[in-house]
């Protein structure tokens, strides 16, 4: 990486001096259109240094996209959905191997953040009315642009059309120089573009539809929920979620009543999320319909401590700051300790998520070295987020965002306390009793009960729930109100004021949410882990690690003869007793071949039965480690304990290999008549 | 039940008397009004029947569903989805308790199924084209029968709405004898009436909206799939997947590819599906959104052997056969290889099938005595099945269908088969060579690449893929042809007629479906598992057996003092080490209340550090048994791996309870000075 850096210092340099000039055009609080064209010019520098950047790492590790996806589809890892019918862009079916894969880490997903840290589950809807996305802003700000072509109606998104358009026109030897130079200016800007901006280049360029040819419309919004009804009259429009995190927000009464009213706790799902994209490409990367796994943290805004914290203290990140992204600047690698005292990040809560989802990402095989936690710049958050890091994984697809940290801060709770008109507040204990002057409403039980009888306890409540000082003003219009369907008289309300003492308070909880996108982090765990050995570039394999491997090993007879099967079985059902998932593999095959096939499915563990297993007591078989391809001789009996221990990471090949002979040594020993 | 069945004999024998009649006028093919008023009759007296088994069943063991929902709540099980913005009906959140309970429950639904049949797992996506639910007959006919409220618009469903009706007038004064009459003998018929009857006898008594009062619509098709559009154009529409099943047929090719072409093997999903009820209601029984799992078992038809059976052919299960549904008469308890001898059962695979579910269906705790499997009637079989077992579960809304075991023979693989145009069957090779004549249509490559250069192979693999016969045809109107957007000249082509040697012949396959309905099956499990102690029949709690209870047990410090802590965290750590989920409960509650709150949410086993944990070394603590109430004093050291074992059935509460002392005489023998 030294060269790299080498390379590009003074594309860092050149993004830096143009961040200190916006910045002291915005202290100097220059005009504003100074302002937009320093910071355009700031954009292309970026995009000129991230260009570089992507382009010299590609050429240090070239990755063959096209033999990776060939060898996924191959092995049915996952293929795209209704191939039959000719397939559906962005929509994807896992197959048996990428099934296991994802049930394992989401398996251990649940282990390493909800039970570890006693996080209430909760597993809600995905049909969604249309009002709570409505209160979320979903129903309005969830939306990207694009355009239709005019005479077939086919859509695309404007910005990509854009850039498709300025890509062509830069190679077309017709277009002239003026234009190419406006062109090449403008790319970086895209992605910043207003409505407006992008509809202006569209029609500066004349760009027009590549399926027909033909004219396109302005660029309108679209918004990328599914639209559905509940129900048979069409009066409860609804959606399908885009995230999961509503869910939670909309139990949050129900688990805070469950954690017997403390903060702070986190609620957690795992669970399926749609967003309707006007065309997705980039495989697992942007699809329709994903599984995504969230964490809502609710705690005290006046204490962001976490009791955790130490756990993660010293571990050392990469952080990219949003300073640093402005400046130019690399990634800085800290301790979280560190980053809390320099006020890289800012509390200790938000910094624990960041340490956690490391670890996370590590153990499911995610390469240290190319993940590093992005800030999100201020222009770039999502309506309901204060602040955001990213972790980021390079993939051939450049640094994709897998899992987010936001911090929502009480954006939720407020959105939807408001529109439901319920109180999603928390109470905290004061450090001294208050007085504090109250206006209530009193029912008046005799005159309620005369005349509502059995329903006097839900007029009760529906008055004392109510806003007193609301009430008595609806008092001013006639002797009788309509409160929740019923019709209530003068005489059932006293109104009364006091000074009361109160030992808590209320207040709305801040929120910390690490969102992991299961499906993306399964795209890079593969990619960083599709290799080859250096004898046999041609034969690839899978280094997932043994703990997320979706089968732990394979039973290799190396002969199909009756006297085999008796081992098999046993093996087999040692590995069952202990839910190790296997491949028993009786084809005809080599074992060579075998092996080359379960290398392609990530198994890190093969046993054969060979003619020693049978011709030798106590019957022994060879153990086969994937990744140094080295192999011992085991006791059958002991054969599923040690695939056990070392798919649970309680021992490594290396210890296991300590304490038996290799292969070869006892095969000298051990000759067959 | 000796006395129920005294009672109901009577009312069998009528039934069964009806039956013979039904049956005699069809083999003598009588008129068919004889013969449909004959099965009026008859469907009246299974319906008294019904009706009086339930009346008496609910007399014996009277069940406060009030009271047990109220539970289910308060502990926040789950819960209406949406509740703070007035709730959705048929829509239902899963809170902590709820979440880790069905996690349990689809776990050892994986272990029990996938991981012991080697099953291949796939994950397929919700939103489906609608095309393919048009191939598999579902846009046509998954629909139910509803009228409209013409005044507001408001939806009811047709069969409930005439039932509430009749239920209505029946106990109205002012209707008239003759047509209460008529109304008594239509209450029994209504589940199968078209829609023309259903139509005529809402007009013939008048039927008004609930809501308004006003005219009703005549009754019309309401399809039961959630609609919505894939991309923005609108030329995609779609549906939300009605079953998890479609997925799998989808995926077949692969999932054969993937199995080396081999039969039998099962595909196995587990995952939501969707129906959009009219008017839902009976809780997690009938919801909109609701979770699968369901099987494929592909095999040949010409051998439905199963090489397990003998595993399931001793257990003794209560068939109810479509023939004792019409006869009147009990459940028969056989073995199942009786079942298979007599044909009862049709073949291995399914009776294979049926003794797993009910293996499975006892493991979750859904009691044994309380499970029937009810063969469906040929009039209620859905469009694609051939034959179908019911797994269903008594439960105060009567027997529910929790898991269906359906034959549906090739019915979907064909459909798709034809829809799509690809070929979805599989080979089985012949015990003799065959000879046939092919006519084949054989690529010319020279002309082919002079023409189409790189895309040769596409071209190429575009005949050979074609049928020969339509392609000679095609050419009959030209010298040019369109092929997979190829224009291919005649002479890229060469016919030819030959006789071929065929090792292997292509046939359909079939397959078992074994089809289980997550959220009833957690309903009759808390239904089954819902008691009371005899001296305390005011508190209630859950006898989930602790292989699927959703917390394995509770720690609970007597005294808040810091000295406990170590042992707290000694104890929590050691059954996190082992996944254990647990409740720690440092609440200053008395250790009865405690005990109480752990009662409710179904925790089988409590920890309880007291003062003499704390005092006297070795340290101890005790353990308590939410069945039996029994009490053991058992070393701090031993605790994790105890519940450990007693969680994954390793050891019963029994087996430990022999090998330490109860908590009274240790308590005894260890007094605090």
């Amino acid at each position: 990486m030294e060269d790299i850096d080498s390379i590009l210092e003074p594309l860092r340099l050149s993004v830096k001096e143009q961040g200190d000039v916006v910045r002291e055009l915005k202290t100097q609080k220059a005009p504003e259109l100074d302002i937009k064209s320093a910071v355009a010019e700031l954009k292309k520098r970026k995009k000129a240094l991230q260009d570089k950047e992507n382009e010299l790492v590609a050429a240090e590790a070239p990755f063959d996209r096209v033999q990776f996806e060939a060898c996924l589809k191959k092995r049915f890892f996952y293929g795209q959905a209704f191939e039959i019918y000719g397939g559906v862009a962005g929509l994807f079916d896992y197959g048996p191997v990428g099934c296991m894969l994802k049930n394992n880490i989401i398996d251990i997903w649940r282990r390493h953040f909800i039970m570890n840290d006693d996080m209430l589950e909760v597993e809600c809807t995905m049909m969604t009315p249309s009002k709570v996305l409505e209160a979320s802003g979903h129903a309005q700000r969830f939306a990207d642009l694009m355009v239709k072509d005019l005479t077939n109606g086919d859509c695309f998104r404007a910005d990509h059309l854009l850039e498709a358009a300025i890509e062509k026109a830069l190679t077309d030897k017709s277009t002239s120089e003026e234009i190419k130079a406006d062109m090449r200016a403008t790319s970086p800007l895209i992605e910043g573009f207003s409505k407006q901006e992008l509809g202006a280049k569209l029609n500066q360029y004349n760009v027009k539809s590549p399926s027909s040819g033909g004219d396109i419309s302005e660029p309108m919004e679209f918004n990328l929920m599914f639209r559905s009804e509940i129900g048979p009259t069409g009066a409860q429009p609804a959606f399908l979620r885009p995230e999961t995190a509503q869910g939670i927000f909309l139990n949050f009464k129900r688990l805070l009543d469950f954690n017997n009213g403390k903060l702070p706790f986190a609620g957690a799902q795992i669970g399926h999320s749609f967003r309707n994209e006007i065309a997705p490409r980039a495989g697992l990367i942007r699809c329709r319909e994903f599984q995504m796994a969230e964490i809502e943290h609710f705690y005290d805004p006046a204490d962001a401590s976490h009791s955790s914290i130490d756990s993660v203290k010293e571990l050392i990140l990469p952080f990219f700051t949003k300073d640093a992204q402005m400046g130019g600047g690399k990634l800085t690698k800290c301790s979280i300790g560190a980053a809390l005292k320099n006020e890289v990040l800012c509390n200790e809560t938000l910094a624990y998520f960041i340490g956690r989802t490391f670890l996370f990402a590590k153990a499911i095989g995610i390469d240290p070295a190319r993940m590093r936690f992005r800030q999100h710049m201020d222009n770039e958050m999502a309506h309901y987020a204060k602040d955001c890091w990213d972790l980021e994984c390079r993939t051939s697809y450049g640094w994709v965002e897998c899992v987010g940290c936001a911090d929502r801060s009480c954006f939720d709770l407020q959105c939807h306390a408001e529109a439901s008109k319920v109180n999603l507040q928390a109470e905290r204990t004061l450090p001294q009793p208050i007085e504090k002057e109250v206006f209530e409403a009193i029912p008046v039980k005799k005159f309620i009960a005369k005349q509502f009888k059995k329903d006097t306890p839900a007029v009760t409540e529906a008055i004392q729930s109510a806003d007193a000082s609301d009430l008595e003003k609806q008092f001013e219009n006639g002797e009788k109100i309509n409160l929740a369907g019923f019709e209530i008289g003068k005489e059932m309300i006293q109104f009364k004021k006091s000074i009361k003492k109160f030992h808590t308070e209320s207040f709305t909880p801040f929120v910390i949410e690490p969102s992991f996108g299961i499906g993306r982090l399964i795209y890079a765990c593969l990619e960083h882990n599709y290799d080859c050995r250096e004898k046999d570039v041609e034969r690839r394999f899978f280094t997932i690690p043994p703990l997320v491997a979706p089968y732990k090993c394979s039973v290799l007879p190396i002969s199909n003869k009756p006297e085999f099967d008796p081992f098999i079985s046993t093996i087999s059902a040692g590995l069952k007793n202990f839910t190790l998932a296997h491949k028993v593999d009786k084809s005809s095959g080599s074992i060579g071949k075998r092996y080359a096939r379960t290398d392609e499915i990530a198994v890190p563990f093969g046993v054969t039965v060979d003619f020693h297993t049978v011709k030798i007591t106590p019957a022994t078989v060879t153990l086969r480690d994937r990744d140094s391809l080295d192999q011992i001789r085991v006791p059958v009996q002991d054969t599923a304990n040690l695939i056990n221990d070392m798919a649970s990471q309680r021992q490594t090949w290396m210890q296991v290999a300590a304490r038996y002979p290799s292969q070869d040594d006892w095969l000298k020993e051990n000759p067959l008549e």
